[in-house]
This record gives structure tokens, sequence and C-alpha cells, in this order.
């Protein structure tokens, strides 16, 4: 039995009044009702200081935990009963985790009465879905129009080794120093490292309102929790809202080591900078890790340019083991965007020049068909294999972590995966450097791959 | 040819950021577009300061005008071309000003975009109103969960004799004193004075964030034009909303002297407060003017008196001349209403409790045909009675100055009124004192009656 | 028996912490003590809503009044005994005036512990007098290092025609409307409505930092009891260290009709401009009144123009009946100070620049023999003149309406003043036009005035 | 060479605009001068990235520094020749550091112009000591009258074990997590740890205000250079008074391990609270430290119970390995501190109710004379060997580290201290386990005793 705490709290941060209709919905507990949606997210928000990161563990740990939303005189309260004990600090709750509770509540009522259902937002066309992402950023409190340029976003394993982890938080530090901004997607590892350090260094600036954004969805919030120094937490409805937050928010992209996830995000980010609409995109992204991690970039850059095409590599660049260069140029290609966005008279809070084919937008459901039909070639532009392969590293994390995944792959055995002889080579050698690496994930098993190449 | 500028200015104030979406939307100067009603709300902002109030004379007089949105790097920007040029101090646009300009901006953006046409606000029901008035008020920033209850809002005539209006900023001195904020529907007379006499005393008592909305509705905004005193201007879509809004936000209500149209916010305001749902509901209500004004009020308490029964007295109290007492009784009620919703777990910033039956919320049209089948009888409940009553002063006002009121009485004569007997003589003695009292528009003419008592 | 409330109020402000050594001098009664200096201005400020102009019979009225300091956990409480009703609501004391208690407290305390009796300041020298004053307004917090030009001063009449008051209050809305700040000596007249019209032109451009500095000493601050509009008050231990503050702050100065109060401070500013140090000096002077003012300043420019020669005006423009026009000249000549001070790298916030003679910072006791030896002609260099014109109309007010002035005049008749037979032909007309404008105190009575002119 | 940068920048903070005079003494670089001192210290704020903790060798190294005060528009700026590379990111000064300049400056300005030889303060009584440190206090901003009892202050050495270092981070966030703030010495290990945790705590409680003191002086700023995590930084004039700065601002007192210093401020504190006058003044005392160091404060105790009697024990507790716990004792102990002084009107913001013994306020000069005089024997009240026992301590600090102290014993050999034998064997005993654990400086050297117990 854990520990647990019952409490009231004020709401803390960007969420406004509620109208009667609106608590009536969260108090609802029926199937159409969003009292299960709120009560599992805020679950997630009150364990972050707790290492399981299993959503299913954590509901079952909790099966008591309940919240419940009450109208009172200066505004709404929040109750929960039987909520984890390591939310609290002497019976009272974190200040950071009642402002992620808010956040939480404040999605929630604006995605499901105002976003989706609505005519409003054709959420079938790319025009519908990049402007519903902006109107739950807007409604976040995430866009504001008088700031500079300066959200760095921040990608990579959240379990990644020791010497990692500390080369984030430095990297982090020496961005905090160029008064540049932190964006994760929540969780540890490499989306709380640069946080930790920024914050420190956003100290030692006299820097009070840095930003240290996490953007998540309801399907891995549990997973990811937010580091209670999140100090803006916005709940996205699905994975592909949430990438497209993170590029159309961020200003400038560094990607940390992780495993086959984080290839999939490169492959995302990728394959949008090489549309030829965003040509002339201004969008610094550099790949960078301690020297320990160098291998894991050499070979993911032979991969890039075996199938992508040396072009690949003006988009981004490499920096071994140099927190201080990774943040001098970090911030000289965010002052680049600064005046390319000026001279364009484009917003600086998004990004809305930047084309994401349809592709990037649509969920990928990786069945056995689907992997299977994937055109994994080299004769087709390179934007499009680029969204096929992302598909396909996406599809072998599914295999690897997610339920439905690995029922699939019980039931069915491996994906078999058709590509070209000599990409399919590459691919298989890419893939063995991560189990060799550890980075396939559950660590401490011997991994048994979800796939075969065909 | 009036004196004119041209200037590009930020936003100020609560506006956020728009989508391209929105943008385009008031851009758009075909029939479906915002653009030309934004353009006419935009220039009866920068009129301000002009003695006319007469919306179509103002259209012509400024024919060139034009608003512009323009998106920049640091959001939005409000080009016009041809303002008057009383909105500028030496050519820089006077601030309240532009914080108008930008309300009406996000005023109109939400209103056609997020309530009108929308399944969502299901506008022919009570509920759904009463909530579409909620959803438009918390977006223009106007309900603050923070904040004790200290809104009065203050009605009167906006065309009244120089000694009254000297009173209502007297009376506004003294609420401002006593820490309490101002409502009113924008416009000169008894709703610039309080708010001018409060603007003093809150320098007074060193209070920073005194609050002076003013509400106002596309049709009248012309016509009243928002001082720059006031510092929070919300335009409703139309007149019901407009009154829903005073009286669910107000914590108390001042009525100044006036003619008809106040008459009418009398009825509309008893009619609500004498429904049986309402009969516990705290609401301080003062009749109140200088000594000159106490037949004005004297005529009126006789005549609610006599149509609505002796019980009507228990919802307002008549106070003449004692602008110190107006205060200190009003500052005494609302401390009541404060303790009454705490006990209820009432909001402070939204009055969800009180009951306003759908006669009050639906637009009375008024033709000959609805004038003449009015039931003015004592016959039926108070609050029907009331609203009967309402609409019959609502007609009255239309036919003495609203255009198309005034047609119809050229075309088909005076609108005949059908009543009990004794009502009816009441009801001409009641009208009579008000053009006696010079209270019946315009001034300067003889006033010829609109309607006929039969 | 007047109305009294007795009651204990935090400070509100810019009053730091107090030691004990400091809360016990402010106890002690004794002779050596501030007590009583603290309790007379203390009256004075709670007064600020009376009528009387008198210290002797405010202090009488009020004669068991008393203040006391008292040290509490969380700092000093201000503890008043038997008050002045008038300075409260509803038994709260108004916070503009626990502000002016507030900075009352303060600077008696830093001047009378850290200025006087020390070795630090030289106060028999010009330097060591001009290093005094900027203590005093430091630790007043009136130097605000970040802030642009932006100070007006107004001079003029405390008791001035309904028709003056009302122009000086049109000049402050205007000069309120191009962001100026105003400056006076507290008290009514011409030293309010400057600063009530600009509160409301702050209001109207959303100017919530607006300055009314009202600079008092204690001989005066009975009489000219600071109105709660003044949200930074300060009180100089003498009335020349009060003038050359008023002229070391001052950005621009404009004079509004008044007695031979302001022709002294006129002859105060000119003697100044005119030293010779000061030829480049930038300083915007206007004298301004409404059409029936006129009169007025046409005497005092010949005066000035025969005493001081045509050079004179140079230093100051007259514009009669233009408040437009006054504030904008006004706001150039401050925009030219501010380039003057950016070219020259001088403090925006303290003229140290200007050079003021001894002559003007000592005190010039009026007795008959001082009077009767001043030297009153033209053979002597003009700031030389000037200053011994200024210590004649001191000499007068001094005889009208000063305690030690009057019975000086009942014991040994009006000072004789000897001049050369032309200046004295003009000095009598010019006083004689006061006389006859009714500009000699006391109005309602005959004037005898208090000086011969031999 | 070291890498240097000249720049020129704006103070940061709680300076306030300067006098000519003022600034012509921080210019004036002759003896009398104040700029060798500000030199000096300045140099120290800005190596605080350096690791040498010699003022000699940092003085060298950067020799052609310089500071330079100069006077513009806005106010002063702060010029820099020559400074630490390490201070700068890209060219700019980090801010922290900036403020810390301010600070420098403006402790220098007060305590040299307003505190020093001034006939107000008179330094040889402890009246007007502790009257000297409440006004150099105040001038800093350090008092804030408005705030409730939080402040921390941590004491321990500054060259610590790794792990020990990391347990002072630890108690620092758990501490920051009960909304406390944290006082020390300025400088690394004992001294930066609890800001580090607190500082990360606090972001996670969303507290933008806390509090970061570091209390230093002329003599120790460049071995203890402020960490720019500090944001309240106090340059005291002398040790004694940075002693009695912090027991008088301290709401308790944490000790961590040290070495013979630290052995010297317990001895300080106890002596203190163990005068008769201070028996019931509350004070939380925790020392603490993890499971490694519990034999330091074992032997610390013993020492203690055995010179100053069982009683002692009754000032402190001791708390090993348990950061809650010592979080939460502490938070305990500062409601009850809370509560007392509620009740007995004392200020929260300094402590004037403790007495503090002239002995302890007064400059002990270890010569080998004043060693040799030492009255070590228990027949004396305990408050009194207390400040014996402390002297010892301090002589011996000096012989170990301080240029005179070294220089003495190279003269003259080691002090001899005279003692009753029990106490001499256990005076030897705990040094002798002071030198055992490594904690008698230097470290990495074999030390050699600089006393001999006689």
């Amino acid at each position: 039995m854990p520990d647990t705490i019952s409490s009231t709290v004020s709401p803390l941060g960007s969420l406004e009044v509620l109208s009667q209709h609106e608590v009536n919905r969260l108090r609802d507990t029926s199937k159409a009702g969003l009292h299960d949606l709120l009560r599992r997210c805020a679950l997630a928000v009150l364990s972050s200081g707790n290492m399981t990161d299993d959503s299913l563990v954590l509901m079952e740990t909790y099966h008591d935990f309940d919240i419940e939303v009450i109208q009172q005189d200066r505004g709404i309260r929040l109750k929960v009963t039987n909520a984890p004990a390591e939310a609290f600090v002497d019976g009272k709750m974190i200040r950071g985790i009642r402002g992620h509770l808010s956040s939480v509540l404040r999605d929630i009522v604006y995605v499901y009465n105002e976003i989706q259902h609505h005519s409003r937002f054709d959420l079938t066309t790319a025009e519908g879905t990049t402007n519903a992402v902006f109107h739950i950023l807007r409604k976040a409190g995430t866009l504001k129009p008088g700031r500079d340029p300066s959200i760095v976003v921040c990608w990579g394993g959240h379990s990644i080794a020791r010497e990692e982890y500390e080369y984030t938080k430095d990297v982090g530090y020496h961005l905090g120093l160029r008064e540049l901004d932190i964006c994760t997607g929540c969780g540890p590892g490499a989306m709380k490292g640069p946080m930790k350090g920024a914050n420190l260094a956003h100290a030692k600036q006299r820097i009070q309102d840095g930003r240290y954004l996490g953007i998540s969805e309801p399907g891995i919030i549990a997973a990811e929790a937010p580091n209670p120094l999140v100090n803006e937490l916005v709940v996205m409805p699905d994975i592909e809202k949430r990438l497209e937050a993170f590029i159309r928010l961020g200003h400038g992209i560094i990607v940390f080591p992780g495993g086959v996830g984080t290839a999939e995000e490169i492959l995302y980010l990728l394959g949008i900078l090489l549309h030829p609409d965003n040509a002339n995109m201004r969008m610094p992204v550099i790949f960078t890790g301690p020297a320990s991690a160098s291998d894991y970039f050499k070979r993911i850059d032979e991969f890039l340019v075996y199938t992508l095409g040396e072009q690949v590599r003006s988009k981004y660049r490499i920096i071994v083991d140099d927190p201080t260069e990774v943040a001098r140029i970090m911030r000289e290609g965010i002052d680049d965007v600064t005046n390319f966005r000026r001279e364009h008279q484009d917003a600086y809070h998004y990004n809305w020049r930047l084309t994401i084919a349809r592709d990037f937008q649509e969920t990928f459901e990786p069945t056995h068909e689907a992997m299977g039909s994937l055109a994994l070639h080299r004769n087709q532009p390179v934007h499009e294999l680029a969204a096929n392969l992302r598909r396909a590293f996406s599809g072998i994390v599914a295999g690897n972590v997610k339920e439905n995944g690995i029922r699939a792959i019980e039931a069915k055995g491996p994906f078999s995966l058709h590509a070209e002889p000599e990409l399919m080579r590459r691919l298989d050698e890419l893939l063995g450097s991560f189990v060799a690496q550890g980075r396939m994930k559950p660590p401490g098993r011997d991994y048994e791959p979800c796939y075969r190449l065909v």
C-alpha cells in the first residue's frame, strides 16, 4: 500500500474560471464524460516523483485515487483523494505539481469542448490541423507575442546513461546562460537534464521568467510524467499534434542520444525540413552528446546520408562533447531565425511558414500489413522516403514497448520489412548498433527483435 | 472636412495572438466577412471625443476611414487610415483608445468565430444564452476569480442636466473611496460621471487596478462611445446579452435619473428580481439623484407600487441627495452579497444563481401589432406584467429615437397600447411627467408622443 | 468639537524599517526630541480635507491629537489619537493620507538623524547644501534613475479665482496626455489643479505610475496641506531647500497667476537663470493663465524687462488661454532638456549643473533693518538685483501673512524700502495692480500695505 | 596570462543613484580614497568562477584589472578593464555578477561615508555596534518588513568532501521545499550547496523570490567569492559585524561539518545563547551531516558538554543523515520563532532582543601573549569560557591560514595555550580528531600544529 494524501487545492496558473457546463462535463463519470481522462492524467502528474513508467501499474497501485472539481466563491477548487504522497511536502501539495494539475484540466476542458467534434476545425486537412494546434497552444498561454525567439526543443532518450544525462544538464546550463529557454517532452533523462541546467543558469542570470515547457499527450504522460521544474505544461490530444507543436513552437532543436524513438523523431524532423517548400526555412538543428556517444551519431549520420543524400547534412550539425560550443551555435542560429522572421514579417511565436505534409500529420497504425507494404527504396522523393522510414521506426517502437504492438508481435511474429538490398543492409546495421549500445528497451534483457528485414 | 490621422499601432491589453484564419476573416470585405463590422465599431471607439451621437452621421463624416489588421514578427498591428484626429495627441493614439480598439477586435473575433453558428451554444435556450454570455465575458478577461465582489453597475440617462451629472460624479467618488468599481454602458452623462469620480477617489486611495467597465453592443457603440477612462471594454453581440451581462456581473446596481429608457431598465431589473426563483437573491439596488430629481423617483415609485404591488419596494431603496449615504449603503449591500455567495459557494465573478426568464432574453420587435397586443393588466404574475411593461417602454424608446421605430410611426401613426383603465391613467401620468421634465428625447423640441393609450 | 477618530495603521510606501534608536527619538517628547515636530506635521497631513489654512487654529482645534510610533513583529505601526475624521472613510484611513504620514515620518527621521548636526554636510557652503538636498530627495525615493525627464513644476497662488483654477486643471490635463508628471508645493489652488487634470489624462493614457510630487516644509505644510492625490510627498527642512529641490528636480516650470509670493518665486527662478554660469542651461519656463489673467503677466513682464533688461525675456515665454499650446511647448522643451543632458552626460534625475549663488540658498530674515538696507537699484549685476527684489517680495509676504512679520509691522509700522525713483514707481505700480486684482491676501478685506516706498 | 575582458555595465539591484561627492570618493586613488578597496572587492566578485582562494594570487594574476564609476544621463555605469573572462558569457557580464558588483559598491559607499568616523554610531559600545549592523543591512535592502521569518543560516567548511557537499545540497533542497531561504558566508562547499538545492526546490514550488543571502567582509571575499546564485550580497566592514549580522538576521542555524573555523563559529553561537539574558530566546540550531560525519559531531558534542555543561545540549540538536528530518525540524523551529516574536511584538527582520556581550563584538588579535593568557578553565561563567575557547580556536585558524598568524608562528614558534589539565586533554583530543579527519587546512599536506597545549 503506497502512502497517499487527500487534499483540496486551488488551481494555479493559466487555468481560467470555468462555466457550470464545463464543470459538469468534468464531473461526468459516464462514458461520454471527461472524468476518466482527467483522472488518468491527474494521477500521472501527481506521480512525477515516482519511478514507475508504466501507466497500467500506476493505475493499479492508486486504484482508489480520485479527483473532483468543486465550484466555490472565488472560483473552482480541485479535490484529490488518495493521491501519491510524493506530490506533497508536509501535507501541502508542491506548487509546481498544482500548476500541472491545472494545466491538465485546462487542456482537457478546451480540447474536448472547443476543438474536437466542431465544424470549425477540419482535422482532416493540413490547414485545419495546424490551426487546431495553434488554438490549443494559445489557450495554454504558450504563445507570447512580445517575446524574442528563445525556445530550444531538446529531444533524446528518457533512460540514458549517467554520463549522457550529466551532459544534457551541461548543455542546458550553457543554453540558459545565453538566455535561451527549454522545451521537451516532459519525463526524465534527456527531457529533464537540460531544464535542470538551464534553471541554474537562469538563476545566475537573474532571469525570473525562464520557460521550461513540457509538451505531452494523454498516452504518454504517465510514462513521461512532467518534472515539477516544468513551468508550462501542455497536453496535446495526440502524438502527431505533439510533434507539430514542437516544431512550430521551437526556434531551434537539439537531439541528444536516444534509441529507435529518437531515430524516429530525427526522421520526422528531416522529412519535413527536406520538403521542397521548406528549402529556405531557418531552423538550427544540432545532434550532440558526450564523447561516449560519438559512435551513435556517426551511425545515424551515415544512414541519413545514404538514404536521404548528401544534402541532408545541410540540415543539421553534429557537435561532440562541447556544451559551450553547442550553446554558442544554437544562440547564433536563433538570432538568425529572429532576423529571418523579422524580414518576412513572420510571427515569432508560431512557425506558420513551415510546410508539414499530411504524411506527417496522420497517425500511422503499425499493423503487419502496413509495415510490410512500406516503400523502403530510394526511388522516390527524399521527404517521402523519410516519411516511410519514420513509419518503420515508429512500428519498431510499438513492437518493442507499446501494448498493442507487443500483442501483435506475439500473435503473428515479427514485422516483415521490405527494402532495397543495400538499404536493408544499412538499416540492419543501424538497428544492430542500437542493440549493441543497449539503446533498445528494456535494458537488462537480451533484445529479441520485433522485425525481420526481408 | 474633419481633421484625420493615419497611423499603425500595436494592440494593448487582453487581445491575444491571432491565427492566420482569424486575421483573414477580419480582412475579408465581402458580405460574410467581419471587416465592415470592425470598421464601424472601430470608428465609434476612435470618435469618443466627438459630440455626434448619430452613427450614420459619423460614418458619412469619416467615409474614407479604414482599419486593417497586419501580421508582424511580434504579433499583429492595427493600421488605421483617416481616423478622427481627436483620438491622437501630437500624432500618437491615446493609449486608452488603443486599448478599446483591441477590445473591439477581440470581441468581434471571438463572438463571430466561436459563439455564433456553433452547435455548442444553443442560443434558443436560457441555459445556452447564459453560457454564451459567460464565455464572451471570460474571453474579455472580465471574470477575475481572485477578486472580492466590487462591481457597481450604474444606469441612467446619457443626456442629463448639469446638476444631475455632477451628482453622478459625486456618487462615483464616494463609491471609489470605498474601493468599489464602476460598470456602465459607456457613453456620456450618467455612464461617465461615476467613473470620473471613482477614478479620483481611487487615486486618493492608491488603488492602481480600479476597474471602469464599459459594456456595449454594436448597435449602440456609435451613439454611446466609450470614454477613454473605460479600462475594460466588452462589446456584447446584442442588447439582451448586454443587459444580462450587467446583472450577472454586477454586485449592486445604482439607477440615476434618465428617461423612458431608464424606466425600461428598471422594469427589466425588477421583473427579474420579482421572479419567484429569485426571492432570496441578494442584490442591492438604489435609485438616487440630487434634490431636483426627487419628483422623478417619486413618480416611478408610485407607478411601480401600483403595477407590481407593495412588495416591489423591498427590491430597491430611494436615496435623495446624499452621495455618502448611497455609497455607504451600497458598500454594506455588497458585503452582504459577498457573505451570501461565500455561504452558498457561489462564484463571486458571475451570478449563475439568478433566474432570467426567457421573456427577458428574447428580443422584442416593436411592431404596431406587437405593441397593440401587449397584455397590460394586473391579472397576471407580477414578473410577467413587468416583462410586458418593459416591452411597452422599449417600443416607446424605439418610436422616439430608433430608425426603424420612427419609420413605422411615420407610416402607420402612433402605437396603440391597450391597458386596464386605472393602469392606463397612471401610465399616462408617468409618461406625461417625463415629457414635462424634458426627459423625452430630443430636448429642445416639443415632444409628440409616439403612442396612444387606448 | 470636531469629529475625531483614533486608529492604528501600517506605514505605506517608501518608509523603511526603523531602528530602535530612531523609534525612541520619535517617541521622545522632550525639547530635543522630534515628537512635537512629527505631531504638527502629521496633523497637517491628516487635515488635508480641511479648509483652515492657519496652523495655529489647527493645533488648537485638535489640541488632544497625538501620534505614536509602535514597534511590531512585521515592522512599525502608527497610532493616531483624536485625528480629524475627514482623513477616514467608514473608519479606515484614506491610503493616500496614510502614505503622507509615512513620508512625513521618513523625512523627519532622516533629516534630523542624518543631515543636521553632521560634519558630513557643511550647510554653510553651496556644495554642502546642494548635497544635502540631493540626499533628502534620494532617501525619499524621488530620484528615479531609469526614467526619462518628465517633471513639470507648477507654481501659482493657492487661493485663486474659479476660472483660474479650472485653467490649471486644463493645463494639467494636456500635460498628462503628453506623459508629463506634475510637481507642486502641495496645497489647494494652482498646486492642486494641475494634478487633478493630469490624473484624468494619465488614466486615459493607461499610465499607472504617473507622479504627483508635493514638496513642502514644516513651516508651510499646515497652510498648504498635501492633497491626497499627491503620491510622493517630501518634507524639506526649510524654504530655501524646498525651492532648490524644485529647480534641481524639475525639467520645466510653469507659473500660473498668484500674488506677491508668486512674484517672489519668479524672481528666485530668473535670478538663478540669469547667473552667467547658467547662460547655456536648458530650462523651459512658461507663464500662463486664462484670458482674464493676461493683465497680470503683462505687468510682471514689464517690470522684469525694466529691472533685469530685455534679455530676461529669453528665459520665459508667456502663453495666454491656450492649454494645449502650453503643453505642446513644454513637451518640446523637456525633449530639448533630455537631449542636452544626454549629450553632456548629465543625470536626468538631478540638475547638478545649475549654479545657485549662496544669495539664493541663505535664509532672508525680513527685519525692518534688513528690508531698509536692500540695494534696489540697477547699478549692479542683474542676478544680484533679482536676489534683492526677491528679498523685498519675501519680506512683503511675511508682513502680510506670517506671524513674526505681522508682529513686527504692528510694533514698528510698515517696512521702508529704498529704491531708485523710477524703479520705485514701477514697483509701486506692480504692487498696486496686485491689490487691485485682489491678489494680496487676505481676500475680502481692504488691503493695508505693510511697506512704504521711500 | 589569463583571459580578460573590458566592458561597461549598468548597475543592477538595490544600488541607488550616487551624489557627485560619492562618485568622486570612489574615483579617488589616493590613500584616503576608497578606490583600492573597491578594486579588490570587485575583482573578488568577478572571479567567482575561479578556483584560487588566495587573495594575493588573484591580485597578481589580474594586476592590470581596474574598475571605474562613470556618471551618465540615466545614472552611473561601471567600467571594468581586464576583468576575468569567466564573469562573462559571449562578452556580456553574467547578471548575477553584475548585481554583486553593484552590492559591493553600495556597501563601500555606505559604510565609508555614513557609518565610519561618524559620531552617530559609537562603535565602542554594544548598542552602537548593533545599531551600525542594522543600518548596513537596512541600506542593503536585507530587512524586509512584510515577510514571515524564513532565513536559515548555514555554516560549515568551504572545502569539504564530495559526500558532505552533496548532503548540504540535499538539506538545502528540503529546506527550499518548505519555503525557507538560505543565508551563508558566500564561497564554495557548505556555503554553496544549500543554495543550489534550495534554488531547485524553489523552482518546483514556483517561488520566484527565493532569497540566497551571502554575507561577506573585505578580508574574506576573495577567498570565499560569492557564487552567482547569491541574489543578495552584503559586504560587512569586518568579521565581528559579519557574525553579528548572521545571528540577528537568521531565524535558525544549521551547522554542517567543517574544521576548526566551524568550531569557532559554534562556540561564538553557543557563547551567546548561553548568556543568561538569552535564556528564553528561541533559536533553532541543528548540527547535521551525512553518516560519514557522525564522528565529527560526536566529538564536538562531548567537548561542548564537558566544557559548557550538560545544559548546552538544550541549545542544539544533532541529526545525522536525514535531510528531510532536518528541514522538518527547522521549519517547526522557525514557526516557533514566528509565534514568539509575534507575542512579544519583536521585529521579524532583526533580532534586537538577543544580547551579545562585548566579548563577542570586539576583535581578538591572536598574538602569542594574548593566546598565552586566555583563561581556559571551568571556574568561570560558561558564556565567558565559551568566549575564551572561541578566541583560542580563532587564533588557531589564524596560525593555520592567515598571513599575519603564519608569520607570527614562523617568528616565535607555536602559540602556548594554558588550560586545566582535563580540559587540555580533551581539547587536544578534539583538535587531533580534526587532523585525523583531514579537516585542518591545507589538505594534502601533513599538518604541523601551530599551538602547544601547556
